[in-house]
């Protein structure tokens, strides 16, 4: 992509400086691959510049997406740019202690807590970069309630940016957000019977 | 995703797990953003598996794209997983003598040469996995013959992917790819009157 002009200069009363650091909402949605991983390639960017980065797997299985994880955690300690910490809602949030909240929290409990957690940290500006990973389902089903997301998104301090993906990301949210990319689906392996396979799926 | 159960069954004489292992072309297009963050993305599990990784960036300006390559030039170095090459256009192909084809050369005549040297090293099985950034443009211009491309990467030997982007991926190279995603713009910050910035865009 080209570095470009801006469409139309907007009459907000900002500088363009101050338009150009003003953080972003980015929403990845749609049924086609890549909704996640170019997310995690937007942390490799973010990495690059030395910012604190906090990702959120708002996913049942904890299996996918250990290449990104483990990639993401070398970086992260390799001390050459930005920090990484990395909460996984499927072997339960590292902030929940397993007497409080164990084993039988239901999975809309589970995702209400890393809600709450989120909420947290943009209060107290934990992280330059959230990457909130499948986010948009818990919006969709209900258990978090997608007027509050905006809302705290509106109202968070200071330079923190914020990607959400997955399917179905509620209406409110696209309207709210930034930038949006729908990932459609043209072909997929599986299609012609090719189950997934590691490297590319995982 | 689910990892899920295939569609059909293809008759192709395959095992499962021949067909579950046999290498892809992947194909990230559209005017949406996320193509290349995307295939860097995926690059991450590729070198979470231990692949050798080769980057091909067909772009004139090498200065797009820093966070993505000094991430995966940490990775590629941290002795833990795979490793990278990373090859740009923008600064001369690393494999080209200044004396034989010096600044002089047109960008047609660049991305013949990028193309040439992917042909080595699939006929040599240098990767397992490839990364043709914006590929699709000198396939698009006709610098690069696209019958030719699908020739090749039709007979590849052993178990190397390929990932190619860009907009406006040609028909024939969608019609030959195992996996085609389409990424569309739904909102862009730059309709509203915002530039790039810094971690997000670069």
């Amino acid at each position: 992509m080209p570095q470009g002009q801006p469409s139309v200069v907007p009459d907000d009363g900002l500088t363009t400086r101050q338009r150009r650091n003003r953080p972003l909402v980015v929403v990845h949605t749609g049924v086609g691959k890549g909704k996640s991983t170019a997310a995690f390639g937007l942390a490799l960017r973010a990495w690059n510049q030395g910012w604190p980065i906090g990702v959120f797997q708002f996913v049942k299985s904890a299996k996918w997406k250990v290449g990104e994880e483990n990639a993401l955690r070398v970086l992260g300690a390799s001390g050459e740019g930005g920090t990484v910490d990395w909460h996984k809602m499927g072997e339960g949030w590292s902030w929940v202690q397993r007497d409080i909240q164990g084993d039988n929290a239901t999975n809309e409990e589970k995702a209400r807590e890393g809600w709450e957690q989120v909420k947290r940290d943009l209060a107290a500006e934990t992280y330059r970069l959230y990457v909130l990973d499948e986010f948009a389902y818990p919006m969709h089903w209900g258990w978090v309630d997608t007027d509050e997301v905006v809302d705290v998104l509106r109202n968070r301090p200071g330079t923190q940016h914020v990607v959400i993906t997955g399917r179905n990301a509620p209406e409110k949210l696209v309207d709210f957000a930034d930038l949006v990319t729908d990932m459609s689906k043209v072909k997929h392996p599986m299609d012609a019977g090719q189950k997934g396979q590691k490297g590319i799926e995982w």
